[in-house]
């Protein structure tokens, strides 16, 4: 069937969207697992109410324009900022969006809470700032639980700043470990006087197993509201689950077993997430897109290509939250019903 | 030295920028061979205009929406649109572009030529259309001087179009087939009664070797304003002349051997063009940037790492043109001098 929607374009399907974000709040709360959906997959005010309005507590965002963005276009009840804030404009612009929505971050090391007090010394309310544990993912966080408790006990002591909790970017697929970490903090930091109200940890590769780590009071997840074929590969959801999807057009088709699309990286985006190809074609998965320039995706298979130019092809992409950054607007669907465009608020958002 | 800038940013300094325009420009005028600059690479119509202020015959641009925005923005005299436009939406807009500027395309089948011809038979300029041929890079492109020779009858026998010429997008370091392939297309066409009056070519990895190839007169090349870490790697410019850089801060240093700062993949891209990491530390030879997430870049090194929290770095990513496209504003500096803040015109137009 063809769209009558000019490509290359984004589309989401909020049927699909909506599934996705209902049934993962239903685990949740058969759990007792508190739900705190990362914005970063779909940057839009109307999925994070939406999430919000089927039980998430709030929401995580990366970064403060990304955050503000979603403060501006919806009520987003609390925010939890999962990055190390530093320098004093950014640490004033924290302060004034504090003033607007409930509102903690994370820190890892004494520089930033440094920064931080600086900043909210003399806050009418004091900021809640999480410790960030490296509990094997290896990007940021505090590398053991000691250093987890010394910096606990550093942002209780300074002015303007409250310690709410320790959040972690887990590895993937190793609970056990993950949970003795956070256990191990826990301990040393109660013991130190200090009560330890959030764990957080999230991930969409393992969000069917949250509940394996019974310790996390909350979970952090993005891309489960529109899935992608990373999680396809890992098992985590089918094709039927991918809310988001890259409509293109075929272009050329210069050989038997080649042809070219108007969605190259400007699009589809480079990451390959440990996968071979840049994409899915929906019901055709014989076919391999091969290779991407900016504007051209080249897709390529064994035997005749079977496309002729002028057809239209749906692609499931490898990581959803990256392509949604790509374009100013996607296409909200509901089915093969086209509801309109909608602006992506917190696109390009990286301050 | 710490740049009053916040982070992360893409700077462009101009000094590089149009020193590299001048020296290619030079290059191109000694060989006799016409420089059309693709402005994918920058996307702001000021550095379009300083190429065409130094000689440049026009500009290619890739889509219409990003000649719209050049056009826009400034005075760009000719423009070849180096893809095969589609649909009639596409065309129409072509054709109210082509009224505003001097513009030809390309095509590499008989339905993107009907196509064309469909919107602007009644036209009351024709549309110069030239074949677009495959001489080893196995992306779009007629398969055999043959069939150049076919569409370009083609072209040429339907209303509102005429036959301008071969353009190639050509493998590298491959010249003397290429040359072989385009001379055998001319030598059809113009046994056919045809002028061949264009013959493009275009590359920045082999531009300097564009003399190579006499056959062509005139060479489409973009990154060659800015450089980046793939040019490097092939010998094109050193360091010194790379024009776009990543400013970026330390946000966390949580072990020995490594850092986080606050470029992730929607400022440095995923783009790896056959490199290993995600880009160069400028001055540290010794860091790897080996991870990346949309918010995060990870710095690796053997020994301790001597980078602190707060500390910038300035980073020339791997391929500077899908960094252009990241940001809605780069910053303009000379030197150390800080001009101030430029939209990106041209960012994220795919249609």
């Amino acid at each position: 069937m063809t769209l009558e929607i000019d490509t290359p374009a984004v589309l989401v399907d909020l049927d699909v969207a909506e599934a996705n974000v209902r049934a993962y709040q239903s685990y949740c709360d058969s759990h007792g697992l508190r739900l705190r959906p990362h914005i970063k997959t779909h940057k839009l005010p109307r999925l994070a109410e939406y999430q919000i309005a089927q039980g998430a507590i709030g929401i995580t965002c990366q970064k403060i324009t990304e955050a503000e963005a979603m403060v501006a276009g919806g009520e987003m009840r609390d925010i939890l900022l999962t990055y190390n804030i530093l320098g004093a404009e950014k640490v004033a612009r924290l302060r004034t969006l504090a003033a607007r929505v409930p509102l903690s971050v994370v820190a890892d090391s004494s520089e930033v809470v440094k920064g931080l007090s600086a900043g909210f010394a003399d806050a009418a309310t004091p900021l809640p700032v999480l410790v960030e544990c490296n509990t094997g993912a290896d990007r940021c966080g505090v590398a053991t639980p000691a250093e987890a408790a010394q910096l606990a006990q550093g942002i209780a002591a300074l002015p303007g700043l409250t310690f709410a909790g320790l959040m972690t970017y887990p590895p993937i697929g190793r609970a056990p470990e993950v949970a003795k970490w956070l256990s191990e903090a826990k301990g040393l930091i109660e013991g130190a006087g200090l009560a330890v109200s959030t764990i957080s940890s999230g991930g969409s590769p393992d969000m069917w197993r949250a509940h394996e780590m019974p310790l996390a009071t909350e979970y952090r997840i993005g891309t489960y509201i529109y899935n992608d074929r990373s999680l396809v590969a890992r098992g985590v959801c089918d094709w039927a689950e991918c809310a988001l999807t890259v409509l293109a057009t075929v272009i050329s088709t210069p050989a038997e077993g080649r042809a070219v699309i108007d969605a190259g990286s400007k699009v589809l985006t480079s990451d390959l997430l440990g996968l071979e190809g840049y994409g899915h074609v929906l019901g055709r998965p014989d076919l391999k897109i091969d290779q991407l320039s900016e504007e051209h995706g080249r897709i390529t298979c064994d035997g005749p290509i079977g496309l002729r130019v002028g057809d239209q092809v749906r692609i499931v992409p490898n990581h959803a939250c990256v392509v949604s950054n790509m374009l100013d607007h996607v296409v909200l669907m509901r089915g093969t019903e086209i509801l309109g465009t909608e602006p992506v608020a917190a696109r390009g958002q990286v301050w």
